[in-house]
């Protein structure tokens, strides 16, 4: 939202040509007027515009979300929704398409948003670098080494981040979200100052200091430290005036009543994370809901800051576990809808900035042995997530010495991929297919968990039964990944509101941090 | 670049309140002034921005150019420029980095333009579409199947190209030029439609008949038609009036005396495009030297439009050669130099649009066996493309029953990969390399041209053993592709000069001509 007050005001005034060349300056507004070298009126170019600063900010980071991942989710909701697509397009030959039409990918919500930009990722070592190091410099707008937090490559020299100094220079209220741990690396990148993103609990006393009003999410790593000898952190957050609860029946009765809160999610999944979406069950409190329950507890008339994480997104990708990363980013976008809903009913208030921190896994819309068809439909018969299939599944077939066979029939089930049926069924395994997955059963449960290096690239770290089937899959759907680690892509960056069109362009990820201080008036 | 001339005239004459909600129109510009509910002053808001048409027009298409292969190239530039990065960073670990840095990817000069944009690229059958369709998207803002060019999915309805539409409504030059053959879909694109990208004849005919100032780059294809059995499409072009120019002194003495030119490059490599710019030799014509000739012969008061196509960017990662792809893309900067060199002798008149029409080959900066390093500098020792080194290498090994170990000394002196070595030495190939590459050896020179559906995807339609040492020299460089064929992810949309704000946000790829006819006013 542009505003033209001060230019005009200014214009108003003087009621002469006089005002070309003045600068005139606002509250809240930035405005130069700048004559060029002919002094005619034709050349008066306006070169900063004005634009009042929001005093309710909004940044959602999807970890490991890049253009592959939310173009992907969109696409899949395009697909799954399009008969002429799913039915028929992908099958037929360039000569034999009889006007069957691709509707086409259907938008997440902050791929509308007013203005767009993309940020360039490279850390202090990496092309490839860390949610550390990232977040640092979205937090920052410091370059560091990949696994530090909020310091130098030194170590020694700590930044203040734009979470603090709102909350420091304007009394702002903090919340941070994160659909993983709370002292992971990216909600960490916002309070906390470590030369190792492995220093959980000092995080994690960070975090207690901080004194941001909300937390909410996945539950804190090594809660007792790292040799089980330390003060407990809930205890320590307690002792310091959060409330601290761990049930969703105590979430959901948390008010702005409450003072500092920490919301531990009811239902911690793999690593204390919250549950995959894919893996969430109805009622379960989603990532939306934590953003709903932030902004009754955050809002007040001086202003506040949420920083909200979709984390599971660049764990699914790790995983190459497509149907998992496309249901995390959608859930993502829907707490990105509490936030757009807020911002309707405070416009030329909010500013909602949308972004991820890294590409995660090299995932692409395409595979090499689907050429130009993607199939991505078949995703949807996937029920659960490597994760949760690891968890539930695969220590029960290790334990029982269960045939591969017995297991396929879960994984038909659980996944769609057969091993036998029709040749036109798309998800039935090929014989070589077959054979990669027996070979990875095996691998699974032998507990032989040793890799040569191919191993590694076939397995990455991951269980080599669940992360075949999710390979498989993913290839079947016109997917492939080429990474379990973090590669070198641009993210986008999505934001809407006030001050939203600061953020077109290309530009190095650490402007983001410039671009909020700025506009925000921290320093 | 802004301009306010209306908005300050209307106030300076109407000097007073009344000039608020009044629309005013300024020649060649848009502008509306619109007063929200309140009327006062604050809520006044400019929603539509005043911008000076321009007259010059490039539009640049990397084709398959996306976010990985410019930041690829971005990165590359950085990485062989950094002591620190090539001797130390990417093989010491995260306690032992002894404050070596990254410096970080060199930006090409497009990446520093004013305006950046997204543009989805899904046609009317694929999420991975082709050339002709996204071609057709771009030129005339609709969407097609893959395959066709500038007719709807019917093929029986036609539609008009921007490049035709300024020709012929505003009586611009119009210039077309690619580093493949210039009746290849994405220049054919401009002027020609057809239900077959593969109507190469039919293309060459509608070429002839554009009338368009110029034509530059590859040689065309089938140009005697199909059966060879048709009027040789260059003595048409010199019976339509065009001097037809096929050596390099020929080319360099075009003047914009001679009219309507068609120049064909001299060194025309595989199928009959121009080399691969890691096989060019010094002083041969590069795409720079034809944007460079182009803009003699279309220089014009009225002005001109020039569309200039990278096209081996996407040959390059189709056959997964990173190495040949890096080059040609930094061959594509080059060549949006000389525009970008023009422009700022005739600021306020030019505009530049560089973009791609997909991505080709799901190319990642990162791969699963390097994990978080990368050896971009790995690439300098690449010094001919995959299609060159088939072509003068892999024939003779086959005509002449070479052994492995021989052709391995070629392979050593081209890409620098070696059977044996110092461990230390990252292009020592492993013993599981060394097998692979055997393996694709011997089938390239077994003449056994099947493949299983698992060796095509080791190799795609290529020949094994080039396209199996170019996938071994990414990998040990830390790249990877997933596909050979196009994938889904967005392209990237610089623009730089009049008019270039239009392109920020994120769109259909059919925008960037809806863009650009409203803002060049055709219809």
């Amino acid at each position: 939202m542009k505003k033209f007050m001060a230019i005009l005001l200014a214009l108003i005034v003087a009621s002469s040509a006089a005002a070309y060349g003045a600068a005139v300056s606002a509250d809240q507004s930035k405005l130069s007027l700048q004559s060029e070298k002919n002094s005619n009126v034709k050349n008066l170019s306006v070169t900063e515009e004005i634009t009042d600063a929001p005093k309710y900010v909004f940044l959602f980071i999807g970890d490991g979300m890049s253009y592959p991942q939310f173009q992907a989710a969109s696409d899949y909701l395009g697909a799954i929704d399009d008969k002429d697509y799913s039915q028929a397009l992908p099958s037929v030959s360039y000569d034999d398409r009889n006007g069957a039409v691709l509707n086409g990918p259907k938008a997440l919500n902050f791929m509308n948003f007013e203005a767009a930009g993309s940020a360039v990722t490279y850390d202090s070592c990496s092309f490839a670098p860390d949610s550390a190091s990232t977040a640092t410099s979205i937090a920052t707008g410091e370059k560091t080494y990949s696994g530090m937090i909020n310091v130098d490559i030194t170590g020694s020299k700590s930044f203040e981040t734009i979470a603090e100094k709102l909350h420091d220079q304007k009394d702002w209220k903090v919340g941070i979200i994160s659909s993983v741990n709370l002292n992971h690396a990216t909600p960490a990148a916002f309070y906390a100052h470590q030369a190792s993103r492995n220093n959980y609990y000092e995080i994690g006393e960070e975090m207690i200091d901080s004194g941001f009003e909300y937390f909410a999410g996945g539950g804190l790593k090594d809660i007792t430290g790292n040799n089980d000898d330390k003060a407990n952190l809930y205890d320590l957050a307690s002792d310091a005036g959060y409330k601290v609860v761990f049930t969703q029946e105590e979430a959901e009765a948390v008010t702005a009543d409450d003072g500092k809160v920490i919301i531990i999610d009811e239902n911690l999944a793999d690593s204390d994370s919250m549950s995959y979406e894919i893996d969430r069950e109805d009622g379960q409190y989603s990532l939306a809901d934590y953003v709903e329950k932030g902004i009754e507890v955050l809002d007040n008339d001086n202003g506040f800051f949420m920083m909200c994480e979709g984390g599971k997104i660049d764990w699914a990708c790790h995983a190459n576990d497509a149907g998992a990363s496309v249901n995390d980013t959608l859930a993502f976008a829907d707490a990105v809808q509490v936030a757009v809903d807020f911002a309707a009913e405070h416009p030329e208030e909010t500013l909602i900035v949308v972004t991820g921190d890294h590409e995660t896994g090299g995932l692409s819309i395409g595979f090499a042995g689907t050429d130009y068809d993607t199939y991505l439909d078949n995703l949807t018969n996937q029920k659960i997530s490597y994760a949760k299939f690891d968890e539930d599944y695969v220590s029960y077939y290790k334990e029982n010495n269960i045939p591969f066979e017995t297991a396929m029939e879960d994984v038909e089930e659980l996944f769609g991929l057969k091993l036998d049926g029709d040749e036109s069924d798309r998800l039935v395994l090929t014989e070589y297919e077959a054979g990669l997955l027996r070979t990875a059963y095996e691998k699974a449960v032998s507990g032989d968990s040793e890799m040569t290096q191919q191993e590694y690239v076939l397995y990455g770290g991951y269980n080599p039964f669940s992360v075949t089937i999710t390979h498989i899959l993913n290839n079947k759907s016109g997917i492939d990944f080429t990474s379990y680690s973090h590669t070198g892509l641009p993210v986008a960056v999505f934001a809407d509101g006030n001050g939203a069109d600061d953020f077109n362009g290309y530009y190095d990820n650490t402007q983001i941090f410039d671009k909020l201080a700025s506009m925000l008036e921290v320093k």
